[in-house]
């Protein structure tokens, strides 16, 4: 596996490292037809890029997109998409130290000990830059998606140990293009003005602080119909939670009601059947849109767990490469909360898992083959 | 990928269903010279098997393994090992209803919808004795594991509202062989004998009541060295993650504090090196032992949270194929909780993906290549 | 990969020894709705087991298959089917001495160097018994592949040095379904009487000298549309190379003209389009049905090279595990020539790969998923 | 699948198209600690490049390789590296008639079949420029295979009707660093200067008369050990088959005797084992190295079939887009024959399985295991 290749069918694979020469994803399995351009894919990687706000680092990169392969006419092939976003403000002298002690918090002992030395400029491979390529790909999955009327909402439901009110169920009773908008315009990608402000304050006494904070990111999905996902391993909400994992600095994930969901009862968790508008109709969502494994017609609904950033400016003990006890502090440009920038990370993540579950399932009826194929 | 093989070296193909003829296992990719015979795949299917306590479905299964192949002269050959377990005591007439309707936080529906029509008989393949080939399998890989020193302990953090008092830190400070050997002996498998009797006391109410618990689930595993995991996709935790929640009713996973690390500090959440009998080591451990994806060689700590079995007596509201609203009793041979017996598949899927991983990073290095190749 | 699975969409997992407890196969990914029954992959095995001339081993095997699991109703449910063969005439005191040393032109030596021992009776996994497996996921691909109007001729082109009179091209002029019956019929799966006579004649002598012979399989499949097969790696043939050359004995492989067409001029080799009954046709088939690596409409067309049977009772000189240059004339039950009985292997495999790629064409065209995927 | 991913362990997913962007490659899986430069890959690409002799295509390409990723003060880093051929000399204005009508021998029609529209510049994705990727990815296996003393000599057999008089075991019993030279240094990488000669003056009556020329390329592998391979699918033999099947234009594939062998009695065809310089020998190689699809230690030897280039300037009857019957001439820049530039493909590919399949090996022992586990 190797690890930077994801998913079977719509299939990336990423590679580049912080300071290298830039960042990249090849994607093969791209159906043939979708309409792209290079600008469809950066109105993602700007959702994602550094710089938006005070609240993330200052490293001043535009992470213009090049599509390099797999586009004709304004039109996908079928062939491979290669994308290509060029590192221009690498500042390896700050990173100088690093290559001799390892950061708490943070790869650098674990890819030592794998690879018996590492790239240490900006992290390397494990910098956030990493997930360039996975917002690429997850554009051009978005898209896809959003042709067979899957629509995503993504947003920071709270940082540190502010939250926003409203459920997810009373997001999806309101107006959602204008809850997209809301949340698209707010700093910290949260869709409610008045936690928004107390996060911001929250985050200034962190910075102040020479702190950092995490958060929740939430995700619903909707227009998806019922009966993606395969039984078993490949169940969507076990692809979804490696997927989401797969990101850095997750450390919890659950669908539905998830943990809250292990101290309820049956008769309170089981989301019963009925008839609306004609349509099997589920009266509750606390399975969150899947069961056993196979989404059931419901909006799908997951969260994800951020850790605080572990690049602090306040001191901490580690041990350097020499395996002496030391005291650091880390300087450089890194992000206080690294959350709002995650949340369009979380949506490509959930968008690859998707559209692979989806194609994989028009091999599960004889019928879709006899209707596809053309003898 | 269809669903039903998981792993890339240490690979594993589930099949069967709850009423067909049985279920099994092929391995494909276990190294060659491990000792192994029915007994060490019997002790772990033992603990999964139905009837051990009055919180279990009454079914009448010995659940007894046959080895078919992949084993010559008590070893491993490096060829496919398949494992088989007949179904015995199959009472399909139990079922016949179910064919007409969907039952509520089943995977009734949403197999109908995709696959046009299924194997109603007991939920097919939806069933929880799906779980048998994860356990055979992963009895195979936990004796490997254990064999370069790996071990598991894996228990009912909590039942409902009930949870032990405590941490996987103080479990670990104890005397492990001493605290595995009560939670095998626990009807709960639990580590502790007051809440124990506390769950035991509320899952009778439930009984009475006829409804039905959840819980979670805590496994700590020791013994696994720094720099297994891929960084990007194939992250240790991130596997984690897929194989414990392609576990029906896992609704939510964490590694190390989890979504508690959310609301904490940098600060608090970093675990801080040090030196500790000559050798690296971490002051605390809220990561869970894994950092960026790559176990650090601190123990390895994670919960997953299950939810209430679906299947109970009291009235439900539903549909049936015809979609008419109908109201329903589930009646039949059902687990009034499945976290006790699912102890012992978290623990198989745990063993499995840390084995994949174990197995791919033997070719992270050039040295381990010109090591092991004869010319 | 470990080598025991094949497939990304129809996949295939095949397990078992020739003196083992059985052989058998865990098909993962076959579409819901199609009918399948024992019979229809009894039908496929008895094509390829002992005992049917007596130019084949006497083994006594009836190779009854068991349908364990994936089938409802007398229907595919889009779950795992797992099929079975047990053996039942393992004599393995025949074996005993092929522990202690390495026949000439077997895996006896290469499997103990890749595993450190081996299972040696019967010659364990490296038996033609080990193709068992193969046929009965390949009847199952070829029920699938027929529903969509997918047809197989194969049979033996030549046996050792005697070969049939007719071009592929001239069979398919012929009337198929008699020319599928003789050759059903034909002791040795020959098209023509006369060669198949002459064949008999010579493998007679082959049998006298203690010798024995190879020889070539040619297989046609017709009612390919045009389109199936990926770009670069997983091209048709490629895909079909990889298939037939993992059966055991197969030495050489060509598609279309094949060796001749290097000796060919490009005037000569080029198959000039036209339009026939209103529909693009080629004025010849040198390419073998496929350009790039994709299905062009035209009947499918491939070869290939068996060797001889490398267990001849003529004395040969060898070594054994000490390290010790021996004599051996190997006894036992052994086929003069396995080509008859290797005729539906072919046939399975050719099945196999090219239903895998029809599945993986599904996902080639934005507008299939858009006919498909119901919001 | 997709097509454009080959490889377990050692991955490589490529990219581009003839008038795109560029060709690029992606390696994902590289252990770590291999020295690796531009240079070293640039030395493979220059075998393929166009422009070496009047006998390829005039079109002026570098083909100079950029390396993106994945290497660190001089070696690999064990994360993906990344390959960039930027393309200079595109001359799409050749090529607008092509859109309206299918080459004969060419991948037009197929594409357009498959996905509904292609990119017709230049062949698009099914041009010969495609190689790129794999002849970049081949040079980095091959140095890694060259640190383990595994070496490869590759060259044209035969072209057209002329073919070279020496057998593997000649050149093999030659001075093989000698040899190599003489390949290198021919313009048609032939390793007998007589056939050289008369195969160019081959080729230029072919050029004259308008026609092209296919060929047999050889490959011969030393220091490979004994066993590496899997048993069943993934043979060494069957990885080699779809690897060098994958290159377009190759029609034919046979290891050691290969299609001879078919002919033979089991008496000839058997190699013998003996002792030689106290080592386990075989008395011949008819069986080219590799037993039950596990190599045996002696010298690996196959040959490829390539069919002559179908691009030709003599009329050809073809159709057009619209169903009408026309004549055509192809003009543009192309090669009167393939086969030289295409020994550097063959040998990549060869370099590319081999390597995966040994890093396979890795995992067959559990002793393997215990030596590399550090806990």
């Amino acid at each position: 596996m190797a690890g930077s290749t994801l998913g079977s069918h719509f299939k990336i694979t990423t590679w580049g490292e912080s300071h290298g020469k830039g960042i990249g994803v090849a994607i093969d399995g791209c159906p043939a037809g979708l309409p792209l351009t290079e600008a469809d894919i950066q109105e993602y990687l700007d959702r994602r890029k550094p710089g938006q706000s005070k609240f993330s680092t200052q490293r001043k990169e535009a992470d213009a997109v090049e599509l390099l392969s797999g586009v004709f006419g304004g039109k996908t092939t079928g062939t491979p998409i290669s994308l290509l976003v060029s590192n221009k403000d690498q500042r390896s002298r700050d990173y100088g130290d690093i290559a001799s002690y390892y950061r708490p918090g943070h790869a650098d002992y674990t890819f030592d000990q794998k690879y018996g030395f590492r790239d240490y400029r900006g992290g390397g491979r494990s910098s956030g830059r990493e997930t360039i390529g996975r917002v690429a790909a997850g554009a051009v999955a978005a898209k896809l998606l959003g042709q067979l009327g899957i629509a995503f909402l993504t947003y920071a439901r709270s940082i540190g140990p502010v939250s926003i009110g409203k459920t997810p169920e009373e997001l999806l009773r309101g107006n959602l293009p204008e809850t997209r908008r809301e949340i698209l315009a707010s700093p910290l990608y949260m869709p409610e003005p008045l936690p928004c402000q107390k996060a911001q304050e929250f985050l200034e006494s962190c910075m102040e602080k020479k702190d950092s904070a995490g958060g929740i990111i939430e995700c619903i999905i909707t227009g998806v119909s019922a009966g993606i996902g395969e039984p078993v391993f490949d169940k969507l909400d076990a692809n979804l939670a490696k997927a989401i994992f797969s990101i850095g600095a997750v450390k919890g994930f659950e669908i539905g009601d998830g943990f809250a969901a292990a101290a309820a009862l049956g008769s309170e968790n089981n989301d019963s059947f009925g008839i609306r508008d004609g349509k099997p109709a589920f009266s509750t969502n606390h399975a969150g849109g899947i069961l056993g494994g196979i989404s059931s017609g419901a909006p799908i609904i997951f969260r994800a767990a951020i850790k605080p950033t572990p690049s602090i400016a306040s001191p901490q003990a580690t041990i350097n490469k020499q395996g002496e006890e030391i005291e650091i502090s880390i300087h450089g440009r890194h992000d206080p909360v690294i959350v709002p920038r995650a949340v369009v990370v979380v949506e490509a993540m959930a968008a690859l898992t998707l559209l692979d579950l989806i194609m994989e399932n028009m091999g599960s009826q004889l019928s879709y083959l006899e209707q596809l194929y053309k003898n």
